[in-house]
Protein backbone atom coordinates (compact mmCIF):
# COMPACT_ATOMS: atom_id res chain seq x y z
CA UNK A 1 0.00 0.00 0.00
CA UNK A 2 1.15 3.83 -0.13
CA UNK A 3 2.85 4.94 2.90
CA UNK A 4 2.23 8.22 4.16
CA UNK A 5 3.10 10.28 7.03
CA UNK A 6 0.40 12.33 9.76
CA UNK A 7 2.14 14.77 11.65
CA UNK A 8 -0.28 14.77 14.78
CA UNK A 9 0.02 17.21 17.19
CA UNK A 10 -0.73 15.54 20.47
CA UNK A 11 -2.05 18.41 22.53
CA UNK A 12 -0.12 18.99 26.13
CA UNK A 13 -0.15 15.77 27.74
CA UNK A 14 -3.63 13.94 28.98
CA UNK A 15 -4.66 11.57 26.40
CA UNK A 16 -8.20 13.10 25.76
CA UNK A 17 -6.92 16.30 25.24
CA UNK A 18 -5.95 14.41 21.66
CA UNK A 19 -8.30 15.99 18.57
CA UNK A 20 -10.71 12.96 17.29
CA UNK A 21 -8.93 12.99 14.13
CA UNK A 22 -5.36 12.47 15.89
CA UNK A 23 -6.59 9.58 17.69
CA UNK A 24 -7.93 8.08 14.38
CA UNK A 25 -4.46 8.41 12.89
CA UNK A 26 -2.94 6.68 15.77
CA UNK A 27 -5.39 4.07 15.71
CA UNK A 28 -4.66 3.43 11.52
CA UNK A 29 -1.16 3.64 12.69
CA UNK A 30 1.95 1.09 11.33
CA UNK A 31 4.36 3.24 13.09
CA UNK A 32 4.27 5.76 15.70
CA UNK A 33 7.57 7.90 15.75
CA UNK A 34 7.48 10.08 19.39
CA UNK A 35 8.60 12.60 20.99
CA UNK A 36 9.44 13.40 24.87
CA UNK A 37 6.81 15.55 25.59
CA UNK A 38 4.15 13.96 23.10
CA UNK A 39 0.98 11.90 25.34
CA UNK A 40 3.11 8.79 25.63
CA UNK A 41 -0.33 7.18 27.91
CA UNK A 42 -1.99 7.18 24.44
CA UNK A 43 0.60 4.56 23.24
CA UNK A 44 -0.37 1.91 25.63
CA UNK A 45 -3.34 1.82 23.49
CA UNK A 46 -2.22 1.10 20.27
CA UNK A 47 -2.34 -2.52 18.87
CA UNK A 48 0.73 -4.41 20.34
CA UNK A 49 2.46 -4.99 16.67
CA UNK A 50 2.35 -1.15 15.96
CA UNK A 51 6.35 -0.05 16.00
CA UNK A 52 7.01 2.52 18.29
CA UNK A 53 9.89 4.99 17.70
CA UNK A 54 10.96 6.78 20.16
CA UNK A 55 13.15 10.17 18.98
CA UNK A 56 13.25 12.07 21.97
CA UNK A 57 16.58 10.85 22.79
CA UNK A 58 19.00 8.59 21.80
CA UNK A 59 20.90 5.74 23.74
CA UNK A 60 23.56 8.31 24.86
CA UNK A 61 20.70 11.05 26.04
CA UNK A 62 21.61 13.49 23.62
CA UNK A 63 18.61 14.39 21.14
CA UNK A 64 17.66 12.82 17.85
CA UNK A 65 19.03 15.44 14.96
CA UNK A 66 16.22 16.48 12.52
CA UNK A 67 17.42 15.07 10.27
CA UNK A 68 17.82 11.73 11.38
CA UNK A 69 13.63 12.37 12.08
CA UNK A 70 12.97 12.87 8.80
CA UNK A 71 15.04 10.31 7.52
CA UNK A 72 13.00 7.87 9.69
CA UNK A 73 9.59 8.94 8.71
CA UNK A 74 10.41 9.18 4.81
CA UNK A 75 11.91 5.42 5.14
CA UNK A 76 8.63 3.96 7.07
CA UNK A 77 6.64 5.58 4.39
CA UNK A 78 8.69 4.58 1.45
CA UNK A 79 8.30 0.66 2.57
CA UNK A 80 4.50 1.39 2.51
CA UNK A 81 3.62 2.04 6.54
CA UNK A 82 0.99 4.34 7.67
CA UNK A 83 3.45 6.63 10.31
CA UNK A 84 2.44 9.10 13.16
CA UNK A 85 4.45 11.44 14.18
CA UNK A 86 3.12 12.35 17.18
CA UNK A 87 4.37 15.71 19.39
CA UNK A 88 3.26 17.20 21.95
CA UNK A 89 1.35 20.05 21.96
CA UNK A 90 1.02 21.45 18.47
CA UNK A 91 3.55 20.26 15.36
CA UNK A 92 4.19 23.84 13.89
CA UNK A 93 4.46 26.20 16.95
CA UNK A 94 8.22 25.89 17.67
CA UNK A 95 7.56 22.18 16.90
CA UNK A 96 9.54 21.82 13.84
CA UNK A 97 6.84 20.56 11.85
CA UNK A 98 7.73 22.65 8.98
CA UNK A 99 10.93 20.82 8.57
CA UNK A 100 9.19 17.35 8.20
CA UNK A 101 6.35 17.94 5.70
CA UNK A 102 9.63 19.68 3.41
CA UNK A 103 11.58 16.55 3.98
CA UNK A 104 8.58 14.07 3.30
CA UNK A 105 6.98 16.21 -0.05
CA UNK A 106 10.82 16.63 -0.95
CA UNK A 107 11.00 12.94 -1.07
CA UNK A 108 7.58 12.59 -2.85
CA UNK A 109 5.88 10.33 0.35
CA UNK A 110 2.85 12.37 1.05
CA UNK A 111 2.10 14.00 4.55
CA UNK A 112 -0.59 15.74 6.42
CA UNK A 113 -0.84 17.83 9.38
CA UNK A 114 -3.31 17.44 12.26
CA UNK A 115 -3.06 20.04 14.32
CA UNK A 116 -2.77 20.06 18.23
CA UNK A 117 -3.98 22.21 21.20
CA UNK A 118 -1.06 23.89 21.77
CA UNK A 119 1.01 23.60 25.23
CA UNK A 120 1.89 27.23 25.25
CA UNK A 121 -2.02 28.35 25.42
CA UNK A 122 -3.27 25.35 27.21
CA UNK A 123 -0.85 24.50 30.11
CA UNK A 124 -1.17 28.11 31.28
CA UNK A 125 -5.33 27.51 31.16
CA UNK A 126 -4.80 24.29 33.47
CA UNK A 127 -3.29 26.88 36.17
CA UNK A 128 -5.91 29.10 35.67
CA UNK A 129 -4.40 31.74 33.28
CA UNK A 130 -6.07 32.74 30.20
CA UNK A 131 -3.44 34.16 27.63
CA UNK A 132 -5.52 37.23 26.94
CA UNK A 133 -8.15 38.78 29.06
CA UNK A 134 -10.49 41.62 28.90
CA UNK A 135 -8.71 44.65 29.85
CA UNK A 136 -5.28 42.82 31.14
CA UNK A 137 -3.89 41.33 27.90
CA UNK A 138 -5.12 42.02 23.98
CA UNK A 139 -2.35 39.66 23.07
CA UNK A 140 -0.06 36.69 23.22
CA UNK A 141 3.59 35.70 21.85
CA UNK A 142 5.03 32.57 22.06
CA UNK A 143 8.50 32.19 21.82
CA UNK A 144 11.33 29.37 22.55
CA UNK A 145 13.15 30.60 25.41
CA UNK A 146 16.27 28.60 25.10
CA UNK A 147 17.25 30.55 22.17
CA UNK A 148 18.62 34.17 21.84
CA UNK A 149 15.68 36.20 22.14
CA UNK A 150 14.93 39.78 21.26
CA UNK A 151 14.07 40.93 25.05
CA UNK A 152 13.89 44.91 23.44
CA UNK A 153 10.89 43.83 21.52
CA UNK A 154 9.38 41.93 23.73
CA UNK A 155 9.76 44.16 27.08
CA UNK A 156 7.51 46.89 25.08
CA UNK A 157 4.83 44.42 23.93
CA UNK A 158 1.78 44.99 26.10
CA UNK A 159 0.23 41.58 25.89
CA UNK A 160 1.33 38.09 27.25
CA UNK A 161 4.55 36.62 26.46
CA UNK A 162 4.81 32.65 26.70
CA UNK A 163 8.23 31.20 26.78
CA UNK A 164 8.77 27.27 25.89
CA UNK A 165 11.69 25.75 26.90
CA UNK A 166 13.00 28.65 28.51
CA UNK A 167 13.48 27.10 32.04
CA UNK A 168 17.44 26.72 31.97
CA UNK A 169 17.52 30.33 30.57
CA UNK A 170 15.26 31.84 33.49
CA UNK A 171 17.18 34.29 35.26
CA UNK A 172 18.67 35.86 32.44
CA UNK A 173 15.57 36.19 30.36
CA UNK A 174 14.10 37.95 33.62
CA UNK A 175 16.92 40.16 33.79
CA UNK A 176 17.10 41.00 30.03
CA UNK A 177 13.19 41.94 30.33
CA UNK A 178 13.65 44.39 33.17
CA UNK A 179 16.71 45.60 31.73
CA UNK A 180 14.80 46.54 28.75
CA UNK A 181 12.02 48.34 30.15
CA UNK A 182 9.37 45.75 31.07
CA UNK A 183 8.30 46.65 35.38
CA UNK A 184 9.84 44.25 37.81
CA UNK A 185 6.57 44.34 39.14
CA UNK A 186 5.16 42.28 36.00
CA UNK A 187 4.07 39.25 37.27
CA UNK A 188 4.57 35.76 36.40
CA UNK A 189 3.96 32.16 36.80
CA UNK A 190 5.78 29.10 35.70
CA UNK A 191 3.71 25.65 35.02
CA UNK A 192 5.18 22.61 35.28
CA UNK A 193 4.21 19.53 34.21
CA UNK A 194 0.82 20.97 33.03
CA UNK A 195 -2.19 18.72 32.75
CA UNK A 196 -0.34 15.75 34.13
CA UNK A 197 -0.89 14.67 37.88
CA UNK A 198 2.70 16.33 39.04
CA UNK A 199 1.58 19.90 37.59
CA UNK A 200 2.64 22.80 39.47
CA UNK A 201 2.29 26.47 39.23
CA UNK A 202 4.94 28.75 40.79
CA UNK A 203 4.25 32.21 40.55
CA UNK A 204 6.35 35.79 41.53
CA UNK A 205 7.43 38.88 39.18
CA UNK A 206 10.06 39.16 36.99
CA UNK A 207 11.85 40.52 39.60
CA UNK A 208 12.04 37.98 41.98
CA UNK A 209 10.41 34.86 39.94
CA UNK A 210 14.40 33.18 39.24
CA UNK A 211 15.13 33.22 42.93
CA UNK A 212 11.67 31.05 43.85
CA UNK A 213 12.28 28.65 40.85
CA UNK A 214 15.75 28.08 42.06
CA UNK A 215 14.04 27.74 45.89
CA UNK A 216 11.41 25.58 44.39
CA UNK A 217 13.60 23.26 42.00
CA UNK A 218 11.70 24.34 39.29
CA UNK A 219 12.31 22.17 35.95
CA UNK A 220 11.48 21.51 32.38
CA UNK A 221 8.97 20.95 31.21
CA UNK A 222 7.63 23.94 32.29
CA UNK A 223 5.91 26.42 30.40
CA UNK A 224 6.53 30.39 31.51
CA UNK A 225 3.97 33.43 31.58
CA UNK A 226 4.73 36.37 31.75
CA UNK A 227 2.46 39.41 31.98
CA UNK A 228 -0.86 40.76 34.01
CA UNK A 229 -2.80 37.58 33.41
CA UNK A 230 -0.37 35.79 35.23
CA UNK A 231 -1.52 37.67 38.96
CA UNK A 232 -5.21 37.04 37.76
CA UNK A 233 -6.73 35.82 40.70
CA UNK A 234 -10.33 33.28 40.91
CA UNK A 235 -9.43 31.33 37.78
CA UNK A 236 -7.67 28.27 39.97
CA UNK A 237 -7.02 25.97 37.25
CA UNK A 238 -7.66 22.15 37.24
CA UNK A 239 -4.59 20.70 39.51
CA UNK A 240 -3.82 24.43 40.47
CA UNK A 241 -0.83 23.44 43.51
CA UNK A 242 0.94 26.30 44.65
CA UNK A 243 3.32 23.74 46.30
CA UNK B 1 -28.02 17.35 40.33
CA UNK B 2 -25.38 20.24 41.04
CA UNK B 3 -24.98 22.19 37.14
CA UNK B 4 -22.08 23.39 35.73
CA UNK B 5 -20.45 25.03 33.52
CA UNK B 6 -17.94 23.74 30.86
CA UNK B 7 -16.53 25.63 28.44
CA UNK B 8 -15.43 23.77 25.35
CA UNK B 9 -12.60 24.78 22.48
CA UNK B 10 -14.09 24.05 19.44
CA UNK B 11 -11.28 24.13 17.44
CA UNK B 12 -10.94 25.29 13.66
CA UNK B 13 -14.15 24.36 12.43
CA UNK B 14 -13.98 20.55 11.65
CA UNK B 15 -16.18 18.26 14.06
CA UNK B 16 -12.91 16.21 14.36
CA UNK B 17 -10.52 18.69 15.77
CA UNK B 18 -12.52 18.89 18.17
CA UNK B 19 -10.96 17.31 21.98
CA UNK B 20 -11.78 13.71 22.98
CA UNK B 21 -12.83 15.56 26.13
CA UNK B 22 -14.64 18.36 24.60
CA UNK B 23 -16.61 15.92 22.52
CA UNK B 24 -17.98 13.98 25.84
CA UNK B 25 -18.43 16.91 27.70
CA UNK B 26 -20.58 17.67 24.59
CA UNK B 27 -21.99 14.20 24.56
CA UNK B 28 -23.03 14.87 28.65
CA UNK B 29 -24.60 17.77 28.00
CA UNK B 30 -28.08 19.41 28.75
CA UNK B 31 -27.65 22.85 27.48
CA UNK B 32 -25.21 24.01 24.98
CA UNK B 33 -24.18 27.86 24.29
CA UNK B 34 -23.09 28.50 20.92
CA UNK B 35 -20.87 30.97 18.80
CA UNK B 36 -20.91 31.93 15.03
CA UNK B 37 -17.68 30.69 14.86
CA UNK B 38 -18.67 26.95 16.75
CA UNK B 39 -17.87 23.61 14.79
CA UNK B 40 -22.04 23.74 14.74
CA UNK B 41 -21.56 20.67 12.53
CA UNK B 42 -21.36 19.04 16.01
CA UNK B 43 -24.95 19.90 16.82
CA UNK B 44 -26.70 17.35 14.88
CA UNK B 45 -25.32 14.63 16.79
CA UNK B 46 -26.60 16.22 20.10
CA UNK B 47 -29.52 13.98 21.80
CA UNK B 48 -33.03 15.80 20.74
CA UNK B 49 -33.13 17.31 23.81
CA UNK B 50 -30.36 18.87 24.51
CA UNK B 51 -31.02 22.71 24.34
CA UNK B 52 -29.23 24.39 22.54
CA UNK B 53 -29.12 28.62 23.19
CA UNK B 54 -27.35 30.08 20.16
CA UNK B 55 -25.21 33.62 21.07
CA UNK B 56 -23.48 34.21 18.30
CA UNK B 57 -26.34 37.07 17.16
CA UNK B 58 -29.19 38.02 18.43
CA UNK B 59 -32.33 38.37 16.07
CA UNK B 60 -31.90 41.99 15.37
CA UNK B 61 -27.86 40.70 14.14
CA UNK B 62 -25.90 42.56 17.21
CA UNK B 63 -23.32 40.43 19.15
CA UNK B 64 -25.19 39.18 22.45
CA UNK B 65 -23.36 40.89 25.26
CA UNK B 66 -21.06 39.69 27.16
CA UNK B 67 -23.00 40.26 30.25
CA UNK B 68 -25.83 38.46 28.92
CA UNK B 69 -24.19 35.50 27.99
CA UNK B 70 -23.04 35.01 31.55
CA UNK B 71 -26.15 35.35 33.05
CA UNK B 72 -27.61 32.29 30.06
CA UNK B 73 -24.38 30.47 31.90
CA UNK B 74 -25.16 30.59 35.36
CA UNK B 75 -29.05 30.67 34.85
CA UNK B 76 -28.74 27.06 33.63
CA UNK B 77 -26.21 25.95 35.79
CA UNK B 78 -28.24 27.07 38.80
CA UNK B 79 -31.20 25.29 37.32
CA UNK B 80 -28.99 21.66 37.71
CA UNK B 81 -28.16 21.72 33.85
CA UNK B 82 -25.04 20.28 32.54
CA UNK B 83 -24.36 23.46 30.28
CA UNK B 84 -21.38 23.45 27.85
CA UNK B 85 -19.98 26.36 26.32
CA UNK B 86 -18.95 25.94 23.06
CA UNK B 87 -16.77 28.46 20.79
CA UNK B 88 -14.80 28.14 17.61
CA UNK B 89 -10.87 27.67 17.83
CA UNK B 90 -9.71 28.15 22.21
CA UNK B 91 -12.26 29.97 25.06
CA UNK B 92 -9.02 32.04 25.83
CA UNK B 93 -7.39 33.20 23.50
CA UNK B 94 -9.62 36.41 22.51
CA UNK B 95 -12.62 34.28 23.19
CA UNK B 96 -13.42 35.95 26.52
CA UNK B 97 -13.55 32.81 28.41
CA UNK B 98 -12.01 34.37 31.05
CA UNK B 99 -14.65 36.39 31.89
CA UNK B 100 -17.01 33.70 31.96
CA UNK B 101 -15.37 31.48 34.34
CA UNK B 102 -15.11 34.65 36.70
CA UNK B 103 -19.13 35.17 36.27
CA UNK B 104 -19.71 31.64 37.21
CA UNK B 105 -17.36 31.59 40.12
CA UNK B 106 -18.68 34.24 41.42
CA UNK B 107 -21.93 33.15 41.31
CA UNK B 108 -21.01 29.82 42.74
CA UNK B 109 -21.30 27.72 39.95
CA UNK B 110 -18.64 24.90 38.86
CA UNK B 111 -16.78 25.68 36.18
CA UNK B 112 -14.04 23.60 34.37
CA UNK B 113 -11.82 24.80 31.37
CA UNK B 114 -11.48 22.53 28.01
CA UNK B 115 -8.68 23.92 25.67
CA UNK B 116 -9.08 23.68 22.02
CA UNK B 117 -6.98 23.81 19.10
CA UNK B 118 -6.71 27.68 18.20
CA UNK B 119 -7.54 29.01 15.24
CA UNK B 120 -4.78 31.12 15.49
CA UNK B 121 -2.22 28.48 14.44
CA UNK B 122 -4.63 25.82 13.00
CA UNK B 123 -6.20 27.52 10.19
CA UNK B 124 -2.71 28.98 8.73
CA UNK B 125 -1.95 25.26 9.10
CA UNK B 126 -4.56 24.39 6.97
CA UNK B 127 -3.04 26.52 4.44
CA UNK B 128 0.29 25.03 4.74
CA UNK B 129 1.62 27.62 6.41
CA UNK B 130 3.69 27.04 9.51
CA UNK B 131 3.62 29.96 12.50
CA UNK B 132 7.12 29.01 13.47
CA UNK B 133 9.67 28.02 11.11
CA UNK B 134 13.70 27.04 11.39
CA UNK B 135 15.28 29.93 9.68
CA UNK B 136 12.13 32.24 8.77
CA UNK B 137 10.37 32.50 12.37
CA UNK B 138 10.91 31.64 16.25
CA UNK B 139 8.06 33.35 17.37
CA UNK B 140 4.61 33.76 16.97
CA UNK B 141 2.45 36.55 18.33
CA UNK B 142 -1.59 36.57 18.12
CA UNK B 143 -3.42 39.90 18.29
CA UNK B 144 -7.00 40.96 17.88
CA UNK B 145 -7.69 43.10 14.32
CA UNK B 146 -10.23 44.65 15.22
CA UNK B 147 -8.71 47.21 18.26
CA UNK B 148 -6.01 49.24 17.74
CA UNK B 149 -2.61 47.47 17.58
CA UNK B 150 0.46 48.57 18.68
CA UNK B 151 2.00 48.76 14.78
CA UNK B 152 5.24 50.19 16.63
CA UNK B 153 5.87 47.01 18.47
CA UNK B 154 4.61 44.67 15.87
CA UNK B 155 6.42 46.43 13.59
CA UNK B 156 9.66 45.20 16.02
CA UNK B 157 8.74 42.04 15.64
CA UNK B 158 11.03 39.14 14.48
CA UNK B 159 8.37 36.29 14.20
CA UNK B 160 5.30 35.51 12.77
CA UNK B 161 2.39 38.17 13.29
CA UNK B 162 -0.99 36.00 13.40
CA UNK B 163 -4.24 38.67 12.77
CA UNK B 164 -7.58 37.35 14.20
CA UNK B 165 -10.53 39.34 13.30
CA UNK B 166 -8.95 41.34 10.92
CA UNK B 167 -10.08 41.63 7.60
CA UNK B 168 -12.30 44.77 7.77
CA UNK B 169 -9.32 46.74 9.02
CA UNK B 170 -6.90 45.03 6.80
CA UNK B 171 -5.88 48.27 4.72
CA UNK B 172 -4.94 50.16 7.77
CA UNK B 173 -3.18 47.44 9.31
CA UNK B 174 -0.94 47.08 6.15
CA UNK B 175 -0.43 50.53 6.30
CA UNK B 176 0.51 51.21 9.97
CA UNK B 177 3.05 48.31 9.57
CA UNK B 178 4.90 49.89 6.86
CA UNK B 179 4.77 53.08 7.92
CA UNK B 180 6.27 51.78 11.58
CA UNK B 181 8.69 50.23 9.39
CA UNK B 182 8.07 46.87 8.48
CA UNK B 183 8.83 45.85 4.88
CA UNK B 184 6.74 46.16 2.39
CA UNK B 185 7.70 42.99 1.21
CA UNK B 186 6.72 41.13 4.35
CA UNK B 187 4.67 38.21 3.42
CA UNK B 188 1.06 37.84 3.93
CA UNK B 189 -1.29 35.15 3.51
CA UNK B 190 -5.35 35.88 4.57
CA UNK B 191 -7.20 32.64 5.05
CA UNK B 192 -10.87 32.64 4.92
CA UNK B 193 -12.94 29.72 6.49
CA UNK B 194 -9.77 27.40 7.30
CA UNK B 195 -10.69 24.04 7.86
CA UNK B 196 -14.47 24.50 5.93
CA UNK B 197 -15.37 23.13 2.54
CA UNK B 198 -14.84 26.65 0.86
CA UNK B 199 -11.74 27.51 2.43
CA UNK B 200 -9.93 30.01 0.36
CA UNK B 201 -6.31 31.56 0.80
CA UNK B 202 -5.23 34.68 -0.88
CA UNK B 203 -1.38 35.64 -0.91
CA UNK B 204 0.79 38.79 -1.22
CA UNK B 205 2.84 41.30 0.74
CA UNK B 206 1.81 44.22 3.35
CA UNK B 207 2.23 46.23 0.33
CA UNK B 208 -0.63 45.13 -2.21
CA UNK B 209 -2.48 42.65 -0.09
CA UNK B 210 -5.48 45.40 0.78
CA UNK B 211 -5.81 45.52 -2.81
CA UNK B 212 -5.91 42.01 -3.66
CA UNK B 213 -7.96 40.98 -0.80
CA UNK B 214 -10.79 43.85 -2.12
CA UNK B 215 -10.76 42.47 -5.53
CA UNK B 216 -11.28 38.95 -4.46
CA UNK B 217 -14.15 40.15 -1.99
CA UNK B 218 -11.80 38.58 1.26
CA UNK B 219 -14.59 38.34 4.22
CA UNK B 220 -14.27 37.12 7.60
CA UNK B 221 -13.74 35.33 9.68
CA UNK B 222 -10.53 34.87 8.30
CA UNK B 223 -7.15 34.38 9.93
CA UNK B 224 -4.36 37.05 8.62
CA UNK B 225 -0.72 36.06 8.53
CA UNK B 226 2.17 38.30 8.80
CA UNK B 227 5.73 37.28 8.10
CA UNK B 228 8.53 35.21 6.14
CA UNK B 229 6.13 31.98 6.80
CA UNK B 230 3.62 32.71 4.86
CA UNK B 231 5.67 33.09 1.87
CA UNK B 232 7.08 30.00 2.44
CA UNK B 233 6.17 27.39 -0.67
CA UNK B 234 6.25 23.52 -0.66
CA UNK B 235 3.79 22.68 2.60
CA UNK B 236 0.79 23.37 0.69
CA UNK B 237 -2.51 22.21 3.06
CA UNK B 238 -5.61 20.39 3.26
CA UNK B 239 -7.76 22.58 1.03
CA UNK B 240 -4.79 25.32 -0.72
CA UNK B 241 -7.47 27.30 -3.17
CA UNK B 242 -5.78 30.17 -4.67
CA UNK B 243 -8.47 31.20 -6.25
Amino acid sequence: GAGRVTLVGGGPGEVDLLTLRGRRRLAEADVVVVDRLAPTAVLDELDPDVQVVDVGKTPDHHPVPQEEINRILVEHARAGRRVVRLKGGDSYVLGRGGEEVLACRAAGVEVEVVPGVTSAFAVPAAAGIPVTHRGLSRSVTVVSGHEDVDAATLARLDGTVVFLMGVTMLPRLCADLVAAGKPASTPVAIVENGWRPDQRTTRGTLGDIAATAARRGVRSPAVIVVGAVAGLAGLAGVADEEG
